[in-house]
């Protein structure tokens, strides 16, 4: 339909549109299903790096001629911002063995919450915290920088981290990091909640954003919710962001059991992933295909 | 994508996406190309009855496998409202002709601004001017039923008519006309401009509803403009619409002199009419698509 | 500015906007606070309801000339979903004291999550529970009944309970319960994330909508974030919605500290509680009339 | 409410909100009116330059504490577009004495509609037309200049201009003019027919921002129709615009025939002047306190 040669960015899926397991049935599934959707690019959780098998991955993106990145929602034993040393130590730990996972996917982004654990916080962060979570950050992103990998920190809802909750208060988490190898990841499901609305957010970010998520108010179909898709697909194209742009839902028809009790996931908002994902991939190109069209008025 | 079979409305496109000319080459190439962009069904503007070739029109049609309507706006010769008898006269019997047309085309729907002038009126309406072009209307019922032909009168704004710019005064005209054989015919781009919103006016007009034009805020490219289409949509599935939904879009890429200058058509909002209709056709069923799944919500 | 007569709604401010304690300091503050920027009603937590003094705010109210609503959010010591029998009994106990209290303070209603606990559950709803609190329900509202009191229950989002996340969630529970003295507690807040838009659920809730809670969707200043708020009152209008409309707000500023920590409150979204209820008065009392002059059109 | 010193911009109304008559009894009722509703401005629509009192509004203007500024559509006896150099001479001459009129009621804004007629165009504009335009509008602007009064060009839509329907058309055509006593002034009716959206036209005008109109898409009560004012006012929060920001809106309950004519305001969309305007300059000044509030977040 539209010329392909406008976009240079990457349309995607997150891997959970189409399974809730990573062994190599699970990967295999994930992969062929996405190509199949039509999308350029498949988020992969890495839910549990020690057994995710590396190989097989890089194998059948190559086979299926698919790009990928990688995601990750710390959690309590692996928290940067935790006051013990040791699970600090564990999360970092965890954190680079994940690199070189990407590193050998041949990926070149890792996104998600990898700067606080996943999960709904009782008490607010605290300063020592964020400190710890920032100088962390700041030395994966050396890491990173060395396998060619960008770092992007994903702004999420009070209820997923108490941490970063808006596109300008990651900027002030970055201003603490100070490494040009991190930047803000966005997630319109999560600045639906938080943010003023779905444009200004990315001004703000500007060239400091890295990485895009477009999910639903509840996370089902696009276009069933309340979220204001123009309104963010106008601003990626005033701010010339050009990096991937994934869609991530979830519903009780797929599930990754921690994952999706973590995130709430009660409901059935589908049930046929490849609906689902084929009317994404359409919906995200139409939209900038939509708002390319502005510069002709 | 999406199950078909759960819509049996007909997804079409007006003819004027590609040509502004309806001889046998204009029609030809309108015909093929809505086609190939995807559509159901073809709405074609009766600009000059007197010279619309009926059987190639027909041949066309059963050769592409395409549906069709037909649509019209009277002008100043032709104008139901007027003062002068004799332009009434010739109003009706212009759209008696045009019934005749739409009949051999095999088509069952006659739409569009067929009960005044399309224009921008110097003054109001009056109230003879109403009777007289629901009398009229109301005769034309009758003809039209006798054809198995539903006509629907459509609301514009109001630098186009001063008679019906809301769906609330269409159906106060209805009750005027009194004849089960016309409906409202609602268009997104004037209910931008005279509706409180997109989605109360379908509850207003529920079962009166009886055609629909999809149209931008500026007449562009769907989603590049102000219209709330999700709106729309959720209200014509809470009324359970199934009749012909038509994407209208006008710019001065493709140009029918008259028509073009009666609607200020000054811009070029777009200049590929298969990249905008392709697009179009994508939109609307995405759309649908996107309403249909809230039943699992 | 409007004609007040033509709305027989009363409009409301939650106590927290003013306190987040309830002895009778934070009571007399909220009350004359809640009067002076311009409300009719004041919704009152029952953060503790064996310490609160049901006298004291009788007396505040009717000094002031305010009414009044209570509203409550379940615990895991009080959760009527739990699996153990004397959790269901403690809450149901409580809210039976609730009840009390409500009647004391010449109140008519109460609202809120009073049907499971208000937390982020880590596993789905049981079929058990569900049971389990449908009756406790049922006997509450009973109880409510005979001291002239309504029971709405409050649809929040996932992160808040597992058991009704929308508006025919709500409904279906309703049916369930089978009990003409309880229904359904919208906010505004919560639809943004859980339901299709605003419009919709309003009118699928219909004559079973009991309260309303206009909350925007950071839960700071009403016009500063991404809530539709006027899909949300023309969908009132449409089933002429008379009861509570009651404003919540959250910010750092305020804080009652259990409260506050499970809804996520980690930012200052305002600091002036005056200038924000006065604010947040007017919005609503605005959207009304702007909705009432559709009537016109 | 909010602290006043914030906001540096005037808040206004058009005086065709109250009144369709500009002799002694309309003038002196428009700026009573105006004052009382809670303006801080007037917009004075000079309709009859030759007749206008333009003593007796400085005195009233001064009498009630009132800031003013005038606007204007040119007609087909003045359009400065006109290929008949008489008729350019007539506007040019025209808006000159419209400039003294302006200077002598103490004001230094002229606008509106001042480079073509305002009307219902029915050829495309011609370049020559639109170099005359320019010419006069420049040799306006040195004379505006001698008179500390500032020109800006009011963008509307299709049916009232076939020159300038865009923000960026109206940059276009600043660039022929080249003189920087002229800037750009929107409306957020016109833009809500002929823009992508409102916050995008705000951000491409920028500090060539110099008048701004606030109408609803019908031109009725503000919040009654579809205009997004949430991202109109946060697009002139990012900008920092500080100018006059003044509500327009018209119905056949106070008419001045020729323009109501010309506008097509064949309906009632509200009846009493006082609560209209009193109404609207709360809206106005409670979305830019909400807008305001966005700082904190």
């Amino acid at each position: 339909m539209s010329n392909p040669g406008r976009h240079t960015m990457q349309i995607g899926a997150h891997a959970l549109v189409f399974t809730g397991t990573f062994d190599a049935a699970g990967l295999t599934l994930a992969i062929e299903k996405t190509k199949k959707a039509g999308f350029d690019l498949i988020e992969i959780p890495l839910m549990d790096p020690s057994s995710f098998d590396r190989g097989l991955a890089a194998s059948l993106l190559k086979e299926h001629d698919l790009a990928a990145t990688a995601s990750l929602g710390l959690n309590e034993s692996t928290d940067l911002t935790s006051p013990d040393p040791s699970v600090v130590e564990a999360g970092e730990r965890m954190l680079t063995e994940c690199l070189e996972i990407v590193h050998a996917m041949g990926s070149s982004h890792l996104c998600g919450v990898i700067y606080s654990a996943m999960k709904k916080y009782m008490e607010p962060a605290t300063a020592a915290g964020r400190a710890s979570s920032a100088a962390a950050i700041g030395r994966l992103a050396t890491r990173a920088a060395d396998l060619g990998i960008h770092l992007s920190l994903e702004v999420v809802n009070r209820y997923e981290t108490n941490l970063i909750n808006t596109g300008r208060a990651a900027l002030e988490f970055l201003d603490e990091i100070d490494h040009d190898n991190v930047s803000v990841h966005l997630d319109t499901y999560h600045m639906n909640i938080e943010e003023s609305d779905q444009f200004s957010p990315v001004l703000d970010v500007g060239d400091r954003l890295g990485y895009v998520h477009i999910g639903e108010s509840h996370r089902g179909y696009l276009g069933s919710g309340t979220v204001d898709f123009g309104s963010f697909f106008r601003g990626l194209a005033r701010i010339g962001y050009d990096g991937p742009v994934v869609f991530e839902s979830f519903s009780s028809a797929v599930v990754a059991q921690d994952l999706s009790r973590m995130l709430g996931i009660w409901r059935n908002l589908w049930q046929d992933s490849d609906d689902l994902a084929a009317h994404a991939n359409l919906f995200i190109r139409e939209q900038l295909r939509s708002v390319q069209s502005i510069e002709l008025h």
